[in-house]
Parts: C-alpha cells; structure tokens; sequence
C-alpha cells in the first residue's frame, strides 16, 4: 500500500500514539480509540492506504471502508448503548482518510451539535485497556455473526 | 420505503425547503444544495428511507449510500476545486441519515477545523438555480462514464 512519511497515520509513530490507541485491523481499516473520550467510547476507523477522498477508493474499497465503520458502530452501540452515532471525515490538515466515530448521549457532551474536542477527558491506562478489550471483543463477535463481511 | 410523519426528510415539506433545494435523486440517495453556501457547493446527501444508523442498513444499502456521496463529492471536486471536502452525519435531533458533503477551500471559512454554520450566507435564487444545474450536469456526466453503479 502507498505511505506517505510525514501521514501520522502512514508513520504509525509518537504523533499518532499520543491521540490515539489501536484496537484491532479490519479488512480495510484500522480501529483506534481516540485518548481524548470526553465522548464515551469514540473511536477512529482509519483507511489502510493513504488516499484523501472517497472518490480516490474503486467501488469495492469504498464499501469496505463503509462496511468497517458501520461495524464499528454497531460495536459501539451494542457495548455502550448510545442515543445517537456522529460520523465525520474532516482532514484538511491531515488528509489521510480517518473517519471520526463519536457516540453520543442525550444529556452528555455537545448533544444536538457537532462535537467540541474540549474539555478532554483522559483515562488511566488500566481504564483505556479495558476499553480496548471490550471493543475488540464485540468487533470479533460481530465478525463471527457475519458482519462486515 | 419506511417513512416517518415528523422527519424533515421523509415529509419533504416547507421545514426541508427552507434548509436545502433537491439537485439530483441517486439510487440510495437524494443530493440537495444547502442554502447557507458559506462553504460554495455545500450539498447534503439523504439516505431514501427513514434509518438512523449506518449499521441499520444491510451490507448493499451501505455501499449504496456511500457509492451515492463519493459520486456528489467527485461532482463537487471537479466543479468547485475545493482543497479538501469534509464529510458528516451527526443527527442528534434529525436522525434520519444523512451526510453533509462540505468543500473547504484553503484559506477560505473554517480551514483547518470543523465547519461553523456562522456566518450563513444566502444567494439570489438564480445563483441557487445555477448551482443545482452545474452540479446535477455534473453528477450525471460522470454516471454516464459508469461511476456510483
């Protein structure tokens, strides 16, 4: 696949590990949690390849993409029963395609507008693990029931 | 397809018109110009039937949708030369899905961070008209070369 040595998300190195936290790789994508989880559970579902919009992706790769993010979501949903999903791809200073999934919870953070990054919400190590765990244990399972497929 | 009386979307009355005028009808999709062209060539891309979540739809609906947004952004980048577009769905209070395909052009509104819908900007009906005519050209020319099958 194509790398791009100044991408945060083609280096894979201290830049990306301080925002974000890999939890598993799926056919198209890979699934991070976002440190900052002022909104429970957010996560990244990242493109493999460096490409910067989704009409750089054939037909197939874009369903793939899509297919990944949606299994994402239903992760989340099934773990930490959100009222709503927001999904956005912004990347005008980092063009890689990364798609932003933000649960959200009527009361909580930012409900009814687009999310605020501030104030952020870090965790204990212990905290994110358990996380992780948890995603990727209900990522798994849905595979296995043939999502994302 | 499934439609619900108090969902902007499915009504299609005067709460809809007075946020975004239809361009186009795709497969899985409606294309809308938005009325705030703060971002030139802001469009929304509606999901036909009344799902709140990308994971409600079946593998083909999704790779459908997301055929259908690729399809209105490569219109808007070979229309608009935007530097980057940012795509999204929040829904907190309108669920139905529906995906906010906004250029951003560099040095122009919001580089650099999420979109702000301030201040709005609004244009004469025949700027509108000439819009929804260039893009709708536009998204069928590239059908006709086989993209968003």
């Amino acid at each position: 696949m194509d790398k791009i040595q100044t991408c945060n998300y083609c280096e894979k190195g201290e830049n990306l590990d301080n925002l974000m936290s890999k939890i598993i790789e799926l056919p198209y994508s890979i699934v991070y949690l976002f440190k900052n989880q002022q909104h429970h559970g957010r996560c990244i579902v990242a493109y493999k390849d460096h490409k910067t919009e989704y009409f750089q992706l054939n037909a197939e790769e874009n369903a793939g993409l899509f297919a990944d993010v949606s299994l994402t979501a239903q992760a989340l949903y099934n773990i930490f029963h959100p009222t709503k999903i927001n999904y956005a791809t912004y990347g005008d200073l980092v063009p890689h395609i990364h798609v932003h999934v933000v649960p959200k919870y009527e009361g909580g953070p930012n409900w009814g507008t687009p999310w605020e990054e501030e104030p952020k919400k870090f965790l204990s190590d212990s905290e994110y693990q358990d996380l992780i765990r948890q995603i990727k244990t209900e990522i798994e399972k849905l595979q296995q029931d043939g999502m994302g497929k």
